[in-house]
């Protein structure tokens, strides 16, 4: 059976592959909005914000405010992105484990705010927060034809 | 000056709003992918998972494995869903703090096997968890005319 007729039939199945770091790294250059989870009074908080990839940190950029609070409590963070193909019933993650700190060198802070992220609420008083990835995941589900299945009955 | 004119003028500015709970809910009933948070060894670990609201809980099942390990250590979880206009730069987040169990009642399980809601993967070991919602709160950033501060001018 070809993919097609599989397709045309509805033969498909759901596949979970695991990504490589490649992979991840790769997917992540696409993505724009992504999730940081982190620790406080003993329950996981996880807050939306937009990011880039720079050379291999994630970063983003935030006004004053809660998001920042907890950096100087501590620097392990989560960060999650995904993508969902609703229709398709298709989609990929992404999960981090990292360390969070904010950047305050002159420098460094000049690069970024050359770069092309921004907070999507402008503010005066942005801070900027970069993640190093100390460990990564990533994992993609895909619909496949079942023409394995059928080839061998 | 019109709304139109500041469209064409690109004389717009982001606006955060805060959500009622109303809606939040709203909001929740036309998502499909959210986001678990939870602790493990002191850190945050965020899992994406496709999800329906029953009945005011968020409801999700997933296949047997580390997304359920928690659930016998701890049951408070964050939850996170959001939308973006990548375009706009406009979306919605809606974060939850909320207990999370795992549903055994035969006849509860039979009801939310009755209803919309299946893991995209497929497992003849499926598991559902319900999460009462303790706190919810919800964003909005949307872009606004210029029109009254122009106005004012």
């Amino acid at each position: 059976m070809s993919p097609e007729t599989a397709q045309m039939s509805g033969l498909y199945e759901p596949q979970l592959t695991t990504l490589t770091r490649e992979e991840c790294l790769e997917l992540l250059r696409g993505a724009v909005v992504g999730r940081i989870g982190y620790v406080a009074d003993g329950r996981a908080i996880i807050i939306p914000v937009n990011f880039a990839l720079l050379d291999g940190d994630i970063v983003f950029c935030t006004a004053k405010g809660s998001k920042l609070s907890w950096l100087s409590l501590r620097g392990h963070v989560a960060f999650e992105a995904d993508e969902s193909r609703l229709a398709d019933h298709e989609g990929w993650s992404v999960l981090i484990q990292g360390v969070a700190r904010e950047v305050t060198h002159p420098e460094e802070l000049a690069v970024l705010r050359r770069g092309p992220l921004h907070s999507w609420l402008r503010s005066s008083h942005e801070h900027w927060v970069r993640i190093s990835i100390e460990a990564m995941s990533g994992r993609a589900l895909h619909r496949a034809p079942l023409t394995d299945r059928i080839t061998r009955a």
